[in-house]
């Protein structure tokens, strides 16, 4: 048996999604921005992939949704173009943001500090939240932006972005949320909430990688990034993508409709897989269920070095991950554990299991059993936890990391 | 019958391309960051896109070539980076550029001088073509890039590459060029040329839409334009898009190897296209065969407006174009004609017809077919074109475009 439980990472292109995909490669192949009709046979799919995405996210006509190539282009474009827009050619030169944002947020933001820009990177709670409090008592009168992520990829655990909302608008402050990690696994509504830019990746709900998008809510100016034709509006050039824009309206609609069904189901095998985990001893889940994303789980293993655990794993042909793929070739300590209080060894003892609508019973089953394995297997040549009395089995001890 | 002659604006996706991306969505969807075998599955594919790529270009060992979504973005990323890393962070103010590049470039210089940089727009000679001289005598010691295409989307029409090349390495310059119309339609050695950066796209050679490449000679710095993860060694963030990356390395190697008896083939097409053409009276077509890319006609029909010719076509089940696909959606004269020296009647006479290696001896004769019956319809009911007198029919114009 192969268990994928790596979803926050990426996920499966839903067969569904290739074949709504597959007549755009070889039949109707035409430039959508050529006058003929090998352009405009692909006008109605793209009309209809809008559609779509608007639909799952209750996006308003007077928005937009702008595709770009990925959420890294939508946080880099929101990022660098408030700098421009804002602080070059405005009088702001402040930006918010937290610590444990996704490093297409925080390479950015690093970016802009070296050309003159202040960032304030805001810290979490223990439950690997930002409040909204802290956020409001660091917005200036020379904050150009809030950019706070909807759910955190590594925790999975949710920010109260309405609130946020709230603060930025009273402020007058544009606010952006990286929603990765939300769109598909938690209901977000764009006419409940408000959120000047939201960017959101096709490939973390089984739509293809290399497509994503920028929300721009009441379709207000911003620099483009990608500068040229007159593609997206003028908003963002380049030959339309059309197979995966198709793809990724796909992907929207069948991760978004009925999206409380779905995620219930996740949830019952999330729950149940981490109810089965935690009769470890000494493991800590990070984070309130009830405030996480439905399919993740981040637990610490007493003990257990990550990278040990994950390549014992992978021999049970089972795919999970220390934390963000995007930093998982560097053999580093959890920085969202380090933020949220951990010290320095329980970072490097976070794995994180995350499920997805394909996740199944007998899956789940054969994971509990070879991760309890796994953990004895390791403990047991582990000279850091041999060093400790280990404290009572079966407790659970969810969210208690402190600072030592 | 349905001919697609507009294969400058985007190819149809080969099917063995389409075949070799199959199992990277839905089997081998791993993401190549992570560690698991779900990521790594990947890396043997991706490992033989990159040496395709390599191979097709003769690129070294010690150069980078990043993939990306598009040549659009690589053009950015060149212009918006230059001007970081030369001309914010540098004592250099100035970049050279032509007045017939594509829109990617021209609207990213435009948003350059709106921060400040002086941007020279050379001009091309009656050939469409740019001349080494006049690159050479506009560097400046704060010159910080020439960036110059290595053949035009319009007209075909290729520049001396390798002399402006060994003129700017003479210069100390950067020199870019963006190479879109030139990979998989003529020989592109980048071991022969001297050339700091080029562009391409995959959907211009018979690969999908939504993936590009920079090269970047000896691996030189260059401040990204997506940062974020370790991706691309830290050049450009965002997950890998593995099927399209495949898919790329694969059409680079169709349409590189054996790309002279390819192009053969393709240019005794254009050329019986070509003639049959010209046999119409006062038909132009632009620039010498011998010095442009083997598929292109960029062909004025003097009073035959390009967009009626085009509906005409259309109407034909012919695919065709009046310019630039990117700027396709306006109304308006062929920017490059005016350039070249046309006036603004004759700009609006132009029609481009481009082949491609899947186009037919059949669909040439259907279209030479179609096509004269089509200027006979139009020229029928042109006021312009009847006020004048006719030249004598039959007789080749070639490259006669004057002021007038």
């Amino acid at each position: 048996m192969q268990v994928y439980l790596d979803n926050n990472a990426t996920t499966m292109c839903d067969p569904q999604v290739v074949e709504a995909m597959l007549p755009f490669f070889s039949e109707l192949y035409g430039n959508p921005n050529s006058l003929h009709k090998f352009g405009t046979a692909a006008h109605p799919a793209l009309s209809k992939a809008i559609d779509q995405v608007y639909t799952g996210l209750n996006a308003s006509d007077k928005d937009d949704i702008v595709f770009t190539s990925c959420a890294t282009e939508s946080n880099n474009w929101v990022l660098q173009s408030v700098f421009t827009d804002h602080i070059v050619n405005g009088n702001k030169n402040h930006i918010v943001t937290t610590e444990v944002e996704h490093p297409s947020i925080l390479a950015t933001c690093k970016f802009l500090e070296d050309q003159g820009v202040k960032v304030t990177y805001l810290p979490v709670n223990e439950q690997g939240v930002v409040e909204a409090h802290t956020v409001k008592s660091f917005i200036t009168d020379k904050t150009a932006l809030v950019t706070i992520m909807w759910a955190s990829n590594e925790t999975g655990m949710i920010n109260p972005i309405k609130e946020i909302g709230e603060i930025c608008k009273e402020k007058g402050v544009l606010f952006h949320s990286d929603a990765v990690q939300a769109v598909g696994k938690i209901p977000v509504d764009l006419q409940d909430v408000h959120v000047d830019f939201i960017s959101f990746s096709a490939h973390k709900f089984h739509g293809p990688k290399g497509v994503g998008a920028l929300y721009i809510k009441d379709s207000q100016d911003l620099t483009p990034l990608l500068h040229g034709g007159e593609q997206m509006g003028g908003r963002r050039s380049g030959t339309l993508n059309v197979p995966y824009i198709v793809g990724m309206g796909m992907a929207v609609e069948l991760a978004t409709k009925n999206i409380e069904d779905t995620m219930a189901k996740i949830r019952a095998k999330r729950d149940r897989l981490e109810d089965a985990l935690v009769e470890l001893s000494d493991t800590f889940v990070v984070g309130d269920r009830d405030n996480r994303t439905p399919n993740t789980i981040l637990i610490s293993i007493k003990g257990v070095e990550g990278e040990g655990m994950l390549w014992d794993l992978n021999n049970g042909q089972i795919g999970a991950s220390t934390g963000s793929a995007c930093a998982s070739a560097d053999l580093e300590a959890n920085t969202v554990m380090l933020a949220i209080g951990a010290d320095n060894e329980l970072a490097h003892t976070g794995i994180r299991l995350s499920l997805s609508r394909f996740t199944t019973d007998e899956e789940i089953d054969y994971t509990i059993n070879h991760f309890k394995e796994a953990v004895a297997r390791l403990r047991a040549i582990s000279s850091s936890f041999a060093k400790q009395k280990p404290t009572a089995g079966g407790e659970v001890q969810e969210c208690e990391l402190h600072h030592h």
